[in-house]
């Protein structure tokens, strides 16, 4: 059975259904013709808005609705075959400027929203996207799930107790999920006013800006890119794989660049210039260093491989910001 | 500088403080001149109450507020010395009854503990009684800290986010902290109505009522055991060498016991029967099989080493217990 086809008329429930990820699955949910409901609750800062479904509007059933209040999961978790828990808070910095923020949005949601399924909906099948984040500094190259979770930030440990709730009920109540580790995403719909899903979204707004971008320590730190398409497909098979249940995973990619070489890329396509500057010290407080995952393990539980490398990516992703400035811009 | 002179005159704030474990700390920092500040929700059905700290109650300051309102932290935590957080949910069966209890409880509380000091006395030392709950079902015995940490209760979950908040305090901001790792803790002053601290008070409570004691699954689990006065003296230690902070430690006892020999020590001093029966579901899916910890990291950091065997721990504890029965049973 291919993908569409374990898709076609399900129910499935996205939460942050409205933002980078949310939106990119949705479109294909409906391409693939499942019922799709989109939970959100439009914080003003984090990255969803009603653009991002604009293709799919009149075909997904938007519910705004913040999922650390309980009893809108109690409803919206019925009959749904498939959960993509993908809200969150993802910024590390603000996760360390209002840290209990990011432990309503990412702790007390995720719980209301287990508890919600072992209540009404034991049947389901869940994916929780967590972050890489939860590894903290490497200690080996490339990072295997195997390597230990000593998280430097307060995402970092929040995400990781969410993973854990969802594993938990898996475990003990045979709630279904499954939790993929997501690393440095990037691609159309993500939101880049602000650094806060990550640089890569505000390199790519400063370089069709044509301002200056600032590297810090020289830029020379290690990263891995997933181009969000490949990150959909990952969901995709990842909710629909019996052998992923009750397991986690990282994503990853083929190739790592160093962040000088990410914006080498972008100057390819865009006029802009580079400097380097010292560490701010909010941010070298929780930079993690040189990164790369390990993805082997999801590869060979899934077939999964990405399949758009970095600059592909990076040329689909300015096009889609240079059609829509004045919706991502604001 | 013996531990009365490291305390002596000094500020020292005990979260959970009219509680089991806090109680008997506040009285023996009393004895060393220290000026002890109790701060306690006295949540009914957690273990604290007024008769457990009476021997010190007019050389104590007594405040009663709830760690999840941050206001009464940010005064409380100001001129502190040292802060033991000792507050929190510990019945693994009511976290998994009311999950969002214990994240509040454990997780709130402690993020805003830990933001107080950031803000308001970064130079104070903690401590944080986390659990051996934290690393789930043993893979091998005796537990190391470097054991993995797979927690099979929403309580273990939260517990080491808590433990997680604290280290990251101390790395990111020189907040610091150290935090242990508790096993069965009995004695004096413990919540012996209920099993919500754990089968030992119940089954001291059971066995001076003469009534029946029922062991699951035969009582062979084995277990390790500290004496009240033992994990107050490791309290001590642990906050007050320079070593600990900014790391965990198990505590542990020279000797692990079943179950059924824990049982059998009772018997020697009271009279009552004993009953074998299957687990009930609710703790089977929650049960660890055998545990006994590696203390020897802490041991070597400090000297520690528990000093009480079990059966002199029960019999000090059934005295204290005979003599309140009235404060303790109801």
């Amino acid at each position: 059975m291919n993908l569409a086809d374990k898709f076609h008329g399900r129910n499935v429930l996205i939460t942050g259904g409205l933002g980078f990820l949310g939106s990119n699955l949705a479109i294909k949910l409906v391409q693939y013709g499942a019922n799709v409901t989109l939970l959100d609750s439009l914080i003003p800062q984090f990255g969803g808005n009603y653009f991002n479904i604009s293709p799919v509007r009149q075909q997904v059933r938007i519910n705004i609705s913040d999922m650390r209040d309980p009893n809108s999961l109690d409803v919206l978790v019925q009959g749904q075959d498939y959960i993509f828990n993908l809200a969150g808070q993802v910024s590390h910095g603000d996760s360390m400027r209002d840290p209990q923020l990011d432990l309503g949005v990412n702790c007390v949601s995720t719980m209301n929203l287990v508890e919600a399924c072992r209540k009404f909906n034991p049947e389901v099948r869940m994916l929780y996207t967590s972050t890489r984040q939860v590894y903290g500094r490497p200690q080996s190259l490339p990072v295997t799930e195997d390597h230990p979770t000593v998280p430097i930030d307060v995402n970092g440990i929040n995400k990781l107790a969410a993973e854990y709730y969802h594993l938990l009920y898996h475990t003990t109540y045979g709630v279904r999920s499954t939790v993929l580790r997501l690393t440095n995403t990037f691609g159309p719909r993500q939101q880049i006013r602000s650094n806060r899903q990550g640089f890569c979204g505000i390199f790519i707004r400063l370089a069709l800006e044509g301002k200056k971008i600032s590297l810090f320590g020289g830029g020379t730190q290690v990263r891995d890119f997933n181009y969000v398409d490949d990150v959909v497909q990952a969901l995709l098979v990842g909710i629909t794989t019996d052998a992923c249940m009750g397991r986690f995973y990282n994503l990853g990619s083929h190739k790592a660049y160093s962040l000088v070489q990410f914006v080498e890329i972008l100057q390819k396509h865009c006029t802009f210039e580079i400097e380097s500057m010292p560490f701010p010290d909010d941010k070298r407080i929780i930079d993690i260093g040189d990164y790369y995952g390990d993805f082997s393990r999801f590869s060979t539980a899934t077939g999964w491989n990405p399949e758009i490398d970095l600059e592909e990516g990076i040329v689909r992703s300015l096009e889609f910001f240079r059609q829509h400035r004045e919706v991502y811009w604001k």
